[in-house]
C-alpha cells in the first residue's frame, strides 16, 4: 500500500509518500512545493496543481490523504487555503486517484494517541514511528506524513474489522 | 478586445464572454458550470478546471475576469469558494491567460455606478447594458458578465487616459 499524504496551507504545500508493506513503513520521499514568492496567484497555484501530478506521475500512490481543515483563523487565510486545496484536489481527480479525507484530530491521534497533541509532539512521534533521521524535516512535510500514516493505520484498522468478520 | 469573466460559487461557477469592437459589446457565451451534485469533491473541482479550459479554448479570450471576494458568509464557505477559485485559477494559468480580479464594489460600481447596488438591480443592468433578450439568465451567468464588462471598462478607461497623455 503506497500512500501520498498531503499538508496544503497558504506558504508552502507539504507532502509524504509512504509505503506500507510487510508490516513495515517505508518512507518514499518528502518534502514542500513552494512556489516563488513574486509568481502571480494563479500560476502559484498552477506550479503546485503541476507538482502534486509529478510527485503522482513518479512515486504512483494508489491512494491520497489530505487534511481536511474544520478550522482556519479568519475568511481570508480560509479562501487562500481553498484556493491550495482546490489546486491540490484537481491535480488528484485527474490523476483518478481516490482521495481521502482526515480532521487534524484524527490525524493527532493516530500518531500520537492524543487528538489535542501539540504540533512539535506530532512532529517527534511521525520521526519515531517512520524511522526518520532527518532533525530538519519541515513542519509541512512531517504534517504531510502524519496524514498518510493516519490513512495507513484507517485501512489497516479496516483490514483487521474486516479479517475478524471473515 | 475579448474577455472572459468568471463567477465562482460553492453551487455553479458562472461564466461569460463579452467582446468589445467598434465601440460595441457583443456577448459570446455565458452560462453557468455545474459539476453533478453526486461527485466527489475532488472530481467536482477538476469538472470546473475542465469546464474554463473548454471555454477558453473554443472561445479565445486574451484576458479573464474574476470576482474577488474579501467576504464569505463563514470560513466553511470561504474554503469550498476557495477551492472552486483555486480550480478555476489553474486552469487560467495553465492556458496563460493574464488573470484580473476585481472586488464586488468595483463590479457593482462598473455596471451600476453604484458600490452598493442590489444583486437584481446589477441583473436588470448588465441585460440592458449588452442587450440580452434572455430574462431568464441564471444570477451566476449575468454576475460573471457583470465582472467581464468591469474589466472591459477599466482597459478602456486605462486606455484613455494613455490616450490623454500622448
Amino acid at each position: 500500500m503506497r500512500v501520498l499524504g498531503i499538508d496544503p496551507s497558504s506558504q508552502a504545500t507539504g507532502y509524504g509518500i509512504i509505503e506500507f508493506e510487510q508490516s513495515r513503513y517505508r518512507v518514499l520521499a518528502y518534502g514542500s512545493i513552494k512556489p516563488p514568492r513574486r509568481s502571480g496567484l494563479a500560476e502559484k497555484l498552477r506550479l503546485i496543481k503541476t507538482g502534486v501530478d509529478l510527485l503522482i506521475e513518479k512515486h504512483d500512490p494508489a491512494e491520497v490523504a489530505i487534511e481536511n481543515p474544520f478550522y482556519a483563523q479568519n475568511i481570508k487565510t480560509a479562501l487562500t487555503l481553498g484556493q491550495v486545496r482546490g489546486a491540490v484536489l484537481v491535480s488528484v481527480a485527474g490523476r483518478g486517484r481516490p482521495l481521502f479525507e482526515y480532521s487534524p484530530l484524527e490525524i493527532k491521534k493516530a500518531v500520537t494517541g492524543y487528538g489535542r497533541a501539540e504540533k512539535s509532539q506530532v512532529a517527534t512521534m511521525i520521526r519515531a514511528l517512520l524511522e526518520i533521521a532527518d532533525e530538519e524535516i519541515e513542519e509541512d512535510a512531517s504534517d504531510a506524513l502524519a496524514c498518510a500514516f493516519c490513512h495507513i493505520n484507517t485501512r489497516l484498522y479496516q483490514k483487521n474489522i474486516e479479517d475478524s468478520k471473515a
